[in-house]
């Protein structure tokens, strides 16, 4: 990237020389572009998937942005619905009085972008029981109420659907990830709709295991206070970490009704997390492992795409004679070439595990490389 | 750079794949690192070369961040001072009655990263006589005044130096670029000291000629009210638009005394604009040519360095026998060969014009190559 | 990018340091992984879409490549066909005896990756009639003739196809680009086939007309010389400069026949030229305007994807009151959302040409936005 | 950087759209600009440090590159000297009958880039004794011998110095790195003067124990065959391996004095690796603590600054009550800001250790910050 700077500033130096009389020279190229690409996650028969963060702060708590800024974002990057979750107590330090325009400031440039701003709010209070997401309300400040059962049961009444949010981060967690008896009483009551696998740059497994056993819907979520891509290595990882969302149709009704239905996963950085039955059809149609293409000195070369922004990783189980690669790479919109040690005109079948993809703790996706 | 995404995510995985049941994971590496890169422009004998930005915004009037990240944004890209120049008169949109917090709020992140923070705000109002800067002022609530003359001159009852903000901003002047009547006003009473010859994107020859003829410093500043990464093309330009500041110390005290004896200039997208007497002491130090390190086939191969953050492209004048290029282009940091067909042992001087070095309205800074 | 760093040395550091004692330390994260990326350009009715360069060198010539370097990069860059073009009269003070080892060598990696390796070789002679690849010959020596004439005859009695290498090179061409009495006897004795109208980093407008004039294939090829990525700015320019041959199926038979059939295009650095009955179908599954998702205070917003790794440049015919843009840019794999002024429910259409996409000379092909 | 594409295309539309009936159009903005970017890794007193790579391929046995390319990767990337080490055996399937003109072909660019290009050779048996690489040599054919102590003994004769290279290379040494009888035997005779420490993607830990106790040239080389950039991921590690030598000036005689009296070091992904007596001066002048600038509720707020290109790793030795982090990031070029809980006016010293320096195995350097 080093060896290009100058020539620009030539390029730009030759077409505004001469112009200098003529008064305002303006430099178009000094300014980024700003459009939407779109994450390439497939769709799964019946449902399409909506990315989403349902974890964001702004200025109206303890966040740095002004609130449409979180709507752009979204939308240059790829997602399809969020949720400004400002703390619902406000924050002491920052602009008394205002604490919950969040939503109706961001709402114009929602609708301009055609992204899903779900209304809510996040009660934080110390462990326990820690901080919760409530999205779908419709009275954030009357959420704000002293006792956080009060306020969880106001969530609840309004429609909201309830999110435990970070449950092992070690600020409230210090030394391992407990459901305690508050978080029984939640749960029990049914107020507990959710639970954050995924948050800002750590996972639990303790999550995982929760989600599947409580039948909890899984999410992931950025939790971001900064301006995203000052936060996060953005060059590295270019997709965000995101809920996934199996919903009817691209509505805020759909994906209320999706959630409520648990049908949801998470990415982030290239983990993806979710219950079988929903990664199943991902990947199906994900991975596509194409007919050999040469048979040559024992050998079936074939291609393997990968058509998506996720990448994959392989790990082979057991072993075999086939000469393939123990680990084998397949990173996002890739295409590699594959040899495999087998006779001409058969059919073998090899068994790897998706190293990154999980559906519970430890459990692996176990993905088949058929070569014909 | 696509190449390298997933290699890194697969390094993850072999750390923590076996950590799934101890608890929460933190992947530190989806962070972002933030320091601070200095940015290589010489001091010149005297004094020390200040970088610096007088146009910011914030939340509190029509910007989109937080106050502090004016200054954290400032000290990772190497700048030295900075003004927040929130609209005096605040923003009818946004945060009623909390319109000036913007200096203090910003003001400990200042000083924990050692960053000059000036107390200032912009007079806005439509043109004449349009918006302008008041640095070092000391009561910004007591700027916003009806009219505009009674605001600028408490500005400068205050202590206050005066910048007109793009002059040139076809908005405001939609064909040409006038000195008004109104301006002839302000200036008359002392009251003008400074002007944008660059603002946010553009610039604008008249002003450079205005500021060489009635004396006022030369400023360059990206007036930007989004994060500074997400509005200029950082990749293209890694170095902010400035306002160099020749001052005796790194002090405020020190800025503001330089600036009211007019010793500044601006760099902006590596061209830099200033008086003579200023710009000579820059470019002896930033260009150095070695003495020729080979003699081959009537050839002397010599080496040319850039020893600063600006790039340079170089046009010679005139025509010679020494073969060397028409147009040269040095770009930052950089080294480069040449070769000049001319006798062993003579010593020859080839006239070149800086193409981005302006001391004037298309006057290039001269820069004479001698080779030995 | 700069941000990063460190981040990773860490990583490394934490996994391997206390290795130390148990032997070599592997370090992969240094290494750069290689991967193929598909192009997006659509495939059209009938055939499929070859993205080829037809003109490539190697140490075999005057290139700074070992043959099968011009194979895996074209594999990485998503390119389906090549032909490696070394002067058949090899380079004086490279390897003689050995000048046309390049297709043999090259073959195996061809093979392996699935890339059409097409036998080539470049006549290069002073202008009249300067330099012309012929493509899918059979013996490259034989073609090594004193006379160009003959040369041109064996590479035709071969099967050649004969391309016109850069028409309009100013070393060749000094002032203007002129069909020459050579070219005339060429093309009248039916051997020319095909004409570049783009070449390494120029095109030339003169071969775009006489193509259409002289019913030629259109072609644009690199004819690089060093490794791809050390002589092109591929972070500005990711996608090659590309021959395009609209194939019946994807071997090295159904794009000789497309090549006779000059069934053929060009694109480089997103400008795109062929004959309008091909770039029509292209364009037609390249650029989707969806119908609005809202209508508010008069204005009717709706989205447009560029489904293509082309950018394009849309520039307005005439004057409306839509307020749509005059100019939209539409980057690669992008979304944008636009809204123009125009009643509820009823539907308009407006007139933009692609800047970026000829059909002739200075001939822009249409697009018709139809908002509804 | 996603975000710039179009913008560029744009620029040199606007440029050239009249143009096209005036012929050939030229883009230079596609092409990517070459120069050289120095290294910042500080002299030591007494010494320049020299930047060099001593194990480099080419096409003359089993490299991808013509030899001069090797050349101008090292003058871009920064390097002061280079050998090119094609293996005296050549390579079965290239070029036979040429195999050792790598040093004549590539003499002409260094000469022109005054890149230092040692003549020299692998001598590439099977283990043991492996191979050799024999710099400083003056016939190389003459090295071309059956048998492995004919050719090191002829290497030495002609003045060579001998590296042992890649001692630790599994394909050679599968479980464990041994110092074998034919090791000894070579070293006896004093035909062994330096090792490496580092090559390609690896370390040996065995190797700094012998340099150290056996008195060899500690050096550090990326025995690269492919292009340098398509096989290292140069985004994410800018910076070269390589070895360094502390000559008493930018000579070949220089470089070789120096090599013989085993003053080196290597370089490799921010790992420095080295004698004490050498290493230390580097260190003092890479790294400089600043005086605090602020004293603030009990904390000091001083400057860290890296005046290199080397990213640093510190790793608190103990632990004390200055809240100072137990790990510091020190990125290349940067500069950070530490905060410690230390009296007013008081000096304290804390102990860290340089995670990625080390003067021997597990031994790594000390490095006191002092607080005052």
């Amino acid at each position: 990237m080093k060896k290009t700077l100058l020539t620009l500033c030539i390029s730009f130096s030759v077409i505004f020389l001469n112009a200098q009389k003529e008064g305002t020279i303006v430099m178009d190229d000094v300014v980024r572009q700003h459009y939407r690409q779109e994450i390439l996650i497939p769709d799964i028969p019946g449902y399409v998937t909506l990315k989403c963060d349902f974890h964001l702060h702004t200025v109206f708590s303890d966040g740095a942005v002004w609130p449409p800024v979180r709507v752009s974002e979204a939308w240059e990057d790829g997602l399809d619905a969020i949720a400004i979750t400002d703390h619902v107590e406000g924050h002491p330090k920052k602009m008394p009085g205002q604490k919950r325009m969040q939503y109706d400031v961001a709402l114009p440039t929602a609708m301009a972008l055609n992204i899903i701003l779900v209304r809510a709010g996040e009660i934080s209070r110390s462990m326990p029981p820690g901080h919760f997401n409530a999205l779908f309300v419709k009275d954030v400040d009357a959420l704000d109420l002293p006792d956080v059962m009060d306020a969880l049961g106001e969530a609840v009444k309004q429609g909201g659907f309830i999110i435990w949010n970070h449950p092992g981060w070690r600020k409230q967690q210090p030394d391992t990830t407990k459901w305690m008896a508050e978080h029984e009483t939640i749960y029990r009551k049914g107020w507990m709709h959710g639970i954050e696998v995924f948050n800002e740059k750590e996972w639990y497994p303790e999550a995982i295991q929760w989600a599947m056993e409580k039948n909890l819907a899984i999410t992931g979520n950025s939790d971001v206070h900064d301006f995203y891509e000052n936060y996060y290595n953005q060059d590295k990882y270019p997709i965000r970490p995101m809920t996934l969302v199996f919903a009817k149709e691209r509505t805020e009704e759909s994906l209320k009704e999706a959630m409520f239905a648990k049908r949801t996963a998470t990415l982030f950085f290239n983990r993806l997390v979710g219950r079988k039955e929903l990664i199943d059809p991902i990947i199906k149609q994900s991975i596509k492992v194409e007919p050999a293409f040469l048979y040559q000195d024992g050998y079936q070369y074939f291609t393997v795409k990968n058509l998506t922004d996720i990448g994959f990783t392989l790990v082979k189980k057991g072993s075999d004679k086939s000469e393939l690669p123990s680990r084998i790479i397949l990173p996002r919109r890739a295409t590699i070439v594959l040899k495999a040690k087998q006779p001409k005109g058969e059919q073998f079948t090899y068994s790897y595990n998706l190293e990154n993809v999980l559906t519970g703790v430890e459990q692996y996706y176990e993905y088949k490389i058929t070569v014909r």
